[in-house]
């Protein structure tokens, strides 16, 4: 897919990032017509090992993808999970028996030493491991027991947009094999997604908003809630805006003091149980004059101050995280470019991130 | 203990979150004198079920501790944990199945009713549970199989803070009583912290220097990463500052690009491994040209712009978190008082917050 990418050019700032954006309802139909079979063998080899546990490994915006396939596996398989802090294992030398554990790591690159020596030290420890990457050739591949390609194609921008969308679809067909099912529903995501990405210029007007903002809050719950994490970090690599996401549960319980007038907050409704969960939250924040914009079902747009209404009739909730992030990606870039910034190249990053 | 604390006066801002942070000291010496005996009795009966896996549930402040006993199970038990998205329970219904599991939730008040409803669920699907609460007459309390009183006495400031530093000992008793220990390197932790907390008008210097910071991002690794999670959210909860909280390993996937010469940053530089691992982010952070507050050893102190250099020669790193954390709860108090604002009622926040 690299091959139709308009070339680097820094007179165009973000031009890698929207060119990857924009491939993302290609992605996403290559993994359901090409990738699919694969990671559905993949799914039944570990059925057949029975994990009782699952512990997902990752950092940045594949944390948020782990995040997302927690919500999945606890949800949908009853499997209990965990998020591993890996400075136990790498820093501490922990070394817990991981017996009937599936240990899944999510990684674009596969090649974060911190992440080898985990997955390492838990097949040492007897866990079945994982590696969904976008490299089947990575270090973190070769070191796992399973392995599953994205097939997102080559990544060039910093900001991490179409791996993203590729680790949740992926993870979602993972969690439908493990059950024994075919997971027919993402059918309809290519098509929606791309009608989302073409409506950038909504997202423009929406973005103009937040384009003198010092802070932002974003929240939502349950399936919804790995995707305001992401939605927090794009905006905080690319704009530098301050963002702070919070589980709509745990806004309550302290963050909710910083909310005021001059603090936006963006929630993510999801169109289910997740946004039924978050009601009471909307409304608490609404009595607090916050200025509210909404990425979710028309209702809910209706009553906040803005919005962009998700086209999700018909689509399971599991399966929406795919969708809202989609807007949220647009917006962090819309706003990076308001502000005279380049969102190809975030300051002080790189793509691959050594951390030990 | 609340008998000898000063009357609630509004005249008086921030008395009532002084006086309990100034009888931290008292209430980690009654743990170590009465409550030890109890903490290890029910470590040894719950030992004695053999847990497997632990899953640990909590919000706010209390997840912050649960997030410390996290570390502190998995490198010392080498129990792996997750902590819980309770809405998997509460909002969609999951009811997966936890034999060999520990489930463990902390409270203050014992009263959340999505955590009542996360430990009931719990216990029916086959796991032994704890709830480690300020109140042992909470519905928390009753509905789990054991239960650990934090004896912190009544708390009523709504920034917690007694019953944090309350938690974090408590669970380390039950840690050490889980591996048959009596954790005698405990006793010198009240000594140490009123010599801390004796030390206001040094934070008090320092708070001045966050007068008019707009955000600020704290980090840490290992073990100081639940203090650099809970200084955030008292900063938040009490002087509205936007205050991000990293793991070293996270903020340099993706937020560095945040950090600039307006963007103060706090690290917890814990003196042992976690602190080892955390010199990486700490040169990134000054080769960005960061704002840098050290809290912790006087070498790494002298090293950054400003800091508190904490006694910790000669106490353990899994204890340190319990000292880590005074001089930042000074500081939100501090920077509270500076900004005209009464540290004691935040605005929006309830005591018991009734998530569901």
């Amino acid at each position: 897919m690299s091959d139709t990418m308009p070339a680097e050019n820094s007179e165009h700032p973000g031009r890698i990032m929207a060119g990857e954006m924009a491939e993302q309802p290609a992605v996403l139909r290559h993994i359901i017509e090409e990738g699919a079979p694969a990671i559905r063998e993949v799914a039944a080899a570990i059925a057949a090992k029975r994990p009782r546990f699952v512990l997902l490994a990752a950092r940045g915006t594949s944390d948020n993808a782990a995040l997302y396939a927690k919500y999945l596996l606890e949800i949908r398989l009853g499997l209990p999970c965990g998020l591993t802090s890996m400075s136990t294992t790498t820093a501490y030398g922990a070394r817990p028996d991981l017996t009937d554990v599936l240990f899944v790591t999510v990684s674009q690159s596969g090649g974060s030493p911190d992440l080898v020596a985990s997955a390492n030290a838990a097949r040492e420890a007897g866990a079945v491991t994982l590696a969904v990457t976008n490299n089947p050739r990575s270090p973190l591949a070769a070191v796992c027991e399973f392995q599953i390609d994205i097939l997102a194609g080559p990544e060039r921008a910093l900001p991490a947009t179409k791996t993203y969308t590729a680790s949740l679809l992926t993870l979602y067909f993972f969690g439908e094999g493990l059950r024994e099912r075919e997971g027919f529903a993402a059918k309809m995501l290519p098509e929606l997604a791309a009608r989302i990405l073409d409506r950038r210029d909504e997202v423009r007007r929406l973005a103009a908003r937040y384009r003198f903002a010092e802070r932002m809050v974003i929240t939502s719950r349950g399936y919804g809630y790995p995707t305001a994490k992401e939605a927090a970090l794009k905006l905080m690599e690319t704009s530098y805006v301050p963002a702070l996401a919070y589980s709509g549960a745990d806004l309550l319980h302290g963050p909710l003091a910083m909310v005021d007038n001059i603090s936006p907050v963006i929630a993510i409704v999801p169109d289910g149980k997740g946004g039924e969960a978050l009601q009471p939250v909307l409304d608490r924040l609404r009595g607090r004059g916050a200025d509210l914009m909404v990425v979710g079902p028309a209702k809910n747009v209706e009553a906040a101050s803005a919005g962009f209404v998700l086209p999700t009739h018909g689509v399971p909730e599991e399966l929406q995280p795919i969708l809202e992030i989609l807007p949220l990606q647009l917006l962090a870039y819309e706003v990076t470019i308001a502000r005279g910034q380049d969102p190809d190249a975030p300051r002080a990053l790189a793509k691959v991130t050594e951390t030990r």
